[in-house]
This record gives structure tokens, C-alpha cells and sequence, in this order.
């Protein structure tokens, strides 16, 4: 039954999930226990049989067809993969669903696929964990966490207010802004940190001492580790966001290189006073960030 | 009694503690609780009531005439007075008194402290936590973590030995090296780590654009909440690393951004194999550092 346009945060809604990793797996378990009937569509037959025995769907297959009565469908697979599967779907969904994705990069995903569908609004859950696939999927995942909305003038109100609802039912801080404005806020706050802290891990562990290279490894404690933890992240998902958000993290890659010369010229300069400056700036500035839990 | 030549690890030992901020009145806890009689100096007469009163140590006065007797004295100032404090305090010391200090550089301190004192050992327990002064005194501050010695060839071995001793019993891992490895070690994991992490505080909150930046910071998470913390830290300590570890931190910083141009160029140029080979080089290299707790 299709009740996407009527109810937002009904509870007896039929929601598809393409695509049974953390996200949609997680998605899976939250929205079922809202009530909602959750049908999930993965290529592999064996993640299907998983997503049913962890309880993150009431039903799955390999087939997109079984998405056919849907109100709301959640597009969960990897960012490359995303334009050729809602290729592959959209013809057998009926007209009213309302499709949404949960890519971290919006507007080339945006622009793509609402072309392909009428009734698309672009989604960013940011949530996650260090694990992939539907063995790591949770319950709660999604509490307390932000989950950005990138509505375009096109796209249909009432659509973006049935995700909203859904999103905001996971306990998740909704918050709305362009596919572009969220490219650019992503790219300072996600994408920047994996090149600034990959680079971190790479300058030291090529240092050419072998002494001074082995006291840094044994010496290396909380400040290393929260620098440089993410540059240590899954490697497939940081040259994701490279190829999908490449021109916002260049625009903030060549800031953040400014900034380092900056500091740089005030350390050979032997310019303390402004050091000084740029860091009781910073030690200010980092508070104004919320730092919700993830 | 003098002591520390004698017994290494001697659990009563006359030990004087010169500065008691969050290092000294840790060690003056500690200490204590191993047997050991404390004697705390401090300039402010205020501080060394607190001294006392927190059971840091068994007797405090701004005199330095009472560490006269003492067999092992901790010299805990920041690093900017060190070598003041020692020439005021040397003249008052027995001869067999060992003297060790606990800066985050080494390389000038002990230049200029074993010129004053021939029974110096320098010393970094690398402790610490994002508190300042007596109050912040904990009990335990340096079990785990690493404290680094850091003698020359003319240091004599037996102070050295009391010194480890020390240390181990206070439940650190002891590391001894050269002072010119232990300030290019930690000008890598610990002082780069903060022009990194300030650098990028700096450049996100100076985006012209007040839609993205609010943007930004709603929804910086936990990556970017640890690759800015050390960056939000005490900025006099960032500049007094600076300032005494310059050769080794600016050496540290240029190969930091010939890295960082490497990545930059790599996705200019959308050379996605490259970039994924070095997020897979840097998630191995990071699993090499030991990570203690600190």
C-alpha cells in the first residue's frame, strides 16, 4: 500500500532497501521496529539470507521487482554503484515512491538521479562504524546523529517531508541544505581530515632514521593516535570521496596548504607572537563546532 | 641520607621536586605512596600549602635551600625557566645529588643543564592530560605510558640507573635514547600532530561562505573532532614546543607537505590508483605505532 504522501512517520509503511551493508542493514533493524514492513534487495542471494536472519528485513531477494508496492526506498549501496543500480530500478517502482539515497556526497548523485526519478530527495546519514557489511549492522545507529536532506526547488515537498519524518523517527538531528552546501561542509569536516591526517602517517613512517622512526612508534601515543585515525580509514572510501567531492576538497585542500605555510613562515620566521595567535585562535575556534557523538 | 647512588629503586629516598604543576605533584603522589619523603619547592607559597594539603608532598617552602639533602631532584618548571631554576638551585644541592628534569624537548635542556650539573639525566614522562597545576595532580599519571631518558656519553651510569629505577616504579615503560633521537621522535608524533590539527581548525573556520560553515560545524562528527584536538590544545605549550624543537619540528613540517602536495596532485590530476595505494600504504603504516593508553 502506498501511504508515502499521506503519512509522514506512519508506521505501517512498506520501505525498500537497496543495498544490505552497515547502513542499510541498520536502517533495516530501526525501521522495523517503528513498525514498518522493510523489504530489502541485494545482488548476492547470501546477503539476503543474512539480512533476514539478523531481522534487518522482513523479506529480501535479488530481485528489484519486489519493491514494487513501496512507498519509500532507500538506496544504500556504494556511491560508484548508485546511478546503475537506480537505473535498474526505477522502472520497476511505481510512480509515488519516493526514492532516497544515503551517499556522502550529494550533488553529482543529486544531479543524476533526479533525473532518473521524480521523486527523489538526496540523504546523508552520517553515521557509521569502523566495520562494513551486514554482520556490523546496529540498532540505534542513527540517535543522535546528523542526517542531512538536500532538497533541490524541484524536488516534491511532500516527499522530503515523508524522509524527514522517517529520519527524524530514527533520532537523528535532520537538517536541510543544497547538494552543494553539504559537498563543501563535508569536505572541510570529512573529506579534509583523511588527506591532512593520511598525509601525517605517511611523512613520519617515511622518515630515513631508523632510530628516530622506531622511538616514534613507541613513543606515539593520544595525540598521534587521534590525529592521524582516520588517515588510517578504509582506503576505498577515501578515494570515494576524492573522485565524488573533487572539486570542494581541493577548494579546502588549498586553504588548509595556505594555512600550514602560514605556520610554517611563523616557526622559521621564529614569529612567536603570532603563533601564539594562530593558536589561542584555534583553541576558540574548535569550540564552535558540536561534535555530536557518532 | 643520599641514597641514590646506592640503592636503585630504594623506597626511602629524600626526593625533591622543583615546580608543582600537573607533572611534579603527579610524581610528588606517587612517590609518596612508594615510600619515598617529598620535598616540594615552588615560587608561590600558595602553591606549596596546596602541595601539602593534597598529600603531594611531606613539606614544601619556596626555599631551595631545603632540597640540600636530597639523593634524586625532579625539576618540573615549564620549559622556558629550566635553566634559571637550575642555576638558582644548583649551588644549594650536595654533589652526589642527581638532578633530572621532565621537559618535552631534550637536546637544549640538557646542553645547558649538564654544563650546570654533572649528575644530570634528562628526562620526558609522557604523561599528561589537558589540565594545568597542583589541582590537576592525579595519582597513577604515568602507568603504561612512556617516560624517555635521554643520557650522553659523559651522563654517569649509575644516576642513569636511579633514574630508570624510578620511573619503572612509578609503572612507566623506560626508553633511553640519544636527546637529538628523542626530540625528532616526538616533534613527529606529538608536535607536527599540532601544526597539523591547528592548521586544519583554521582553514575550515575562515571558509567565507556562512552557510557552509555553519554547516560544518553542525555536523562535524568524531573524525573531525580527533584530527582537530590536538589543535584546540594549550597554545603557550604549542609555542614553547615550537620554539625549542624548531630544526626538528620544521624539518618534520617540510616533508609533511611534500606529502601533502603528493596527495594534492593525485587527485588534481584524478589519479585514483595512486591515491588509493597511499590510503592503503597509511592504514598499514598506522597499525606500526603502539598506541600506548596515555
Amino acid at each position: 500500500m502506498l501511504k508515502g504522501l499521506l503519512g509522514n512517520g506512519d508506521s505501517d509503511m512498506q520501505i525498500g532497501i537497496v543495498g544490505l551493508g552497515l547502513i542499510g542493514g541498520s536502517l533495516g533493524l530501526d525501521l522495523r521496529a517503528l513498525g514498518h514492513r522493510v523489504i530489502g534487495v541485494s545482488q548476492r542471494p547470501s546477503t539476503c539470507e543474512q539480512a533476514i536472519a539478523r531481522g534487518a528485513v522482513d523479506q529480501a531477494s535479488p530481485d528489484p521487482r519486489l519493491l514494487a508496492n513501496t512507498d519509500v526506498v532507500f538506496l544504500c549501496t556504494p556511491l560508484g554503484m548508485m546511478e546503475t543500480v537506480a537505473q535498474q530500478l526505477c522502472p520497476h517502482l511505481h510512480p509515488e515512491t519516493i526514492l532516497t539515497d544515503v551517499g556522502s556526497v550529494k550533488a553529482p548523485i543529486v544531479a543524476s538521479l533526479s533525473l532518473l526519478w521524480t521523486n527523489f530527495v538526496g540523504g546523508h546519514p552520517m553515521s557509521g562504524t569502523a566495520e562494513q557489511g551486514i554482520n556490523a549492522a546496529l540498532k540505534g545507529l542513527f540517535v543522535g546523529n546528523a542526517y542531512v536532506l538536500t532538497p533541490t526547488s524541484e524536488t516534491p515537498v511532500a516527499a522530503v517531508d515523508t524522509v524527514t519524518a522517517l529520519a527524524r523517527a530514527l533520532g537523528s538531528r535532520v537538517y536541510h541544505c543544497t547538494p552543494e552546501v553539504h559537498d563543501r561542509a563535508v569536505a572541510w569536516i570529512s573529506h579534509l581530515p583523511v588527506m591532512v591526517s593520511s598525509s601525517l602517517i605517511a611523512a613520519c613512517s617515511h622518515e630515513a632514521d631508523g632510530a628516530v622512526l622506531e622511538m616514534a612508534q613507541k613513543l606515539a601515543s593520544s595525540g598521534f593516535r587521534d590525529t592521524s585515525r582516520v588517515g588510517g580509514g578504509n582506503p576505498e572510501l577515501g578515494v570515494m570521496m576524492a573522485r565524488y567531492n573533487r572539486d570542494a576538497l581541493l577548494a579546502a585542500l588549498y586553504q588548509y596548504r595556505d594555512r600550514l605555510d602560514q605556520v610554517i613562515t611563523q616557526i622559521e620566521q621564529q614569529d612567536w607572537g603570532s603563533l601564539e595567535t594562530h593558536l589561542q585562535a584555534t583553541q576558540q575556534q574548535r569550540s564552535c563546532f558540536q561534535f555530536q557523538p557518532q
